[in-house]
C-alpha cells in the first residue's frame, strides 16, 4: 500500500496477533499505525461511494458482474477523481463472505491462468495497487457525478425493507437472504447522490402511508 | 510465477532451510519441485539472450539503463518470441549484488511513491509477472447484460407513480413535471430486464398494499 501511495487502511474485525505484528512492516509503520478499526464491512465503507470487491471467482459470486484488473482499475481512478472508493479483500483462505459482498458494486479479479486462480492475499493487494498507481499520470479527463454514498445507499436498503416487509413482499423467513439481494440490487443502480436522495423521500413518505393504513381490515 | 504462467524458476545458492520450506507453497509445489539450482548467477542465465535485473534503484546501479516496469515489460515480451529471457531478483534484504548485476543488460524497476521504493520481494516479483502476462490475453469486452426496454421502463413508471400519488409524495397540480423527472430517473439506473422485472413486482405489491390501506382513517 506504502509502495503505490495508498494510505489509508481500514479493517474489519483483524485477527489481532496478526495485526499487531504486522505493525513491524518495513516502511509502512506510520500507515499501520494509523489504520482503523470497524465491526463491520458497512461501517469500514459507509462513506465510500463505490465498493469493489476482490475474487479468484468462484461459482457463488456470478450475481455480481465481474471485471478485469486492468479495466476495473480504471473505473476506480475515474472514480477516485470525485469520490471515496473501497477496494475489499477477503481473508486468505475463505475470501469475501456473501454478507461483504452483498456490499459491493461489482468485483474484480487478477487475470492468471486457469490452472492456477488463487493469488496470495499479500500479492493480490500489491498488484490490484500498482495497476491502480500504474498509469496514475496519464491525462485526466472530465469530472462525473458524484455518486451515492454507501451509507446513503444503506438508508435506502433500510426503508425499502421496511416497505417491503410491511406490504408483505418479504417473508420474514428467507429475509437474511433477500436483504443481500436487495443490497445488490441497489448497488446495481448506481445511483448519484442527488438521485439517492429522492429516491429516500419517495419510499419514506410511501412508508409512513403504508404504516398508516396498518390499522386498517385489509 | 504460477499464477501468471511463469514455470521455470532458477534459483543461485538458496538459503535451503527457507528453499525447502517453499516447496509446500499451495498450488505450485510441481514448479517448486522442478526448480533448478545454479552456482552462479552466470551458469543461471546462461542460455537466456536477455537478462534484465530488479532494483528499487539507488545510486550503485547508475551504470545501467533504468526502464519502469511497463515500458521494460514490453521490451521483454518482444525478446521473448524468439528466445529465453531471465528476469533477476535479490535477496529480500541486500538485492541483487555487483556481481548478479554485471551480467544484465539493464534494470528494471516498479513505479513506487519516492517516500518508499523498496518493494517486498514476493510482492514485486507477483507485480512484474502480473505486468508481463497482463495483456497476453486480449481483452474480452465484459459480458453486458441485456437492458429492460422502453416499454418494461413505462410499466414501472407507472405503478411507481402510482405509488407516489397514493401516499401523498406527488402533489396533484406539479404531477406532470413530476412525472417526466421520475421517467428520466428511471432511466438513468440503467436497469437490466431482469432487476426491472424484480423493482416492479416489489412496486406492485406495495400499490397493493396501500390501496388495501386505502378505506383507514388515515
Amino acid at each position: 500500500m506504502s509502495n503505490f501511495g495508498f494510505l489509508y487502511l481500514r479493517v474489519v474485525n483483524p485477527y489481532e496477533v496478526a495485526f499487531r505484528e504486522a505493525r513491524s512492516a518495513v516502511g509502512a509503520s506510520a500507515l499501520l499505525a494509523s489504520a482503523e478499526e470497524f465491526q463491520s464491512v458497512a461501517e469500514a465503507v459507509a462513506d465510500c461511494a463505490l465498493v469493489v470487491g476482490t475474487t479468484a471467482v468462484g461459482r457463488r459470486e456470478l450475481q455480481h458482474p465481474v471485471r478485469r484488473l486492468p479495466e476495473g482499475a480504471r473505473l476506480i481512478r475515474k472514480r477516485l477523481r470525485s469520490s471515496h472508493v473501497a477496494l475489499l479483500f477477503g481473508s486468505e483462505k475463505v475470501g469475501l463472505s456473501n454478507e461483504a459482498l452483498s456490499h459491493c458494486h461489482w468485483l474484480m479479479r487478477i487475470p492468471t491462468r486457469e490452472e492456477h486462480r488463487s493469488v496470495n492475499l499479500g500479492q493480490a493487494v500489491a498488484i490490484c495497487l500498482y495497476e491502480l498507481a500504474r498509469d496514475s499520470h496519464a491525462a485526466r479527463p472530465p469530472e462525473r457525478q458524484k455518486l451515492a454514498t454507501a451509507v446513503e445507499l444503506e438508508r435506502i436498503a433500510a426503508v425499502l425493507l421496511d416497505a417491503l416487509r410491511t406490504s408483505g413482499y418479504l417473508k420474514p423467513r428467507s429475509a437474511a437472504l433477500s436483504v443481500e439481494k436487495l443490497r445488490r440490487l441497489i448497488r446495481r443502480l448506481g445511483l448519484s447522490a442527488g438521485d439517492a436522495e429522492v429516491c429516500l423521500g419517495m419510499l419514506r413518505q410511501i412508508v409512513w402511508k403504508l404504516h398508516s393504513g396498518k390499522d386498517s381490515p385489509g
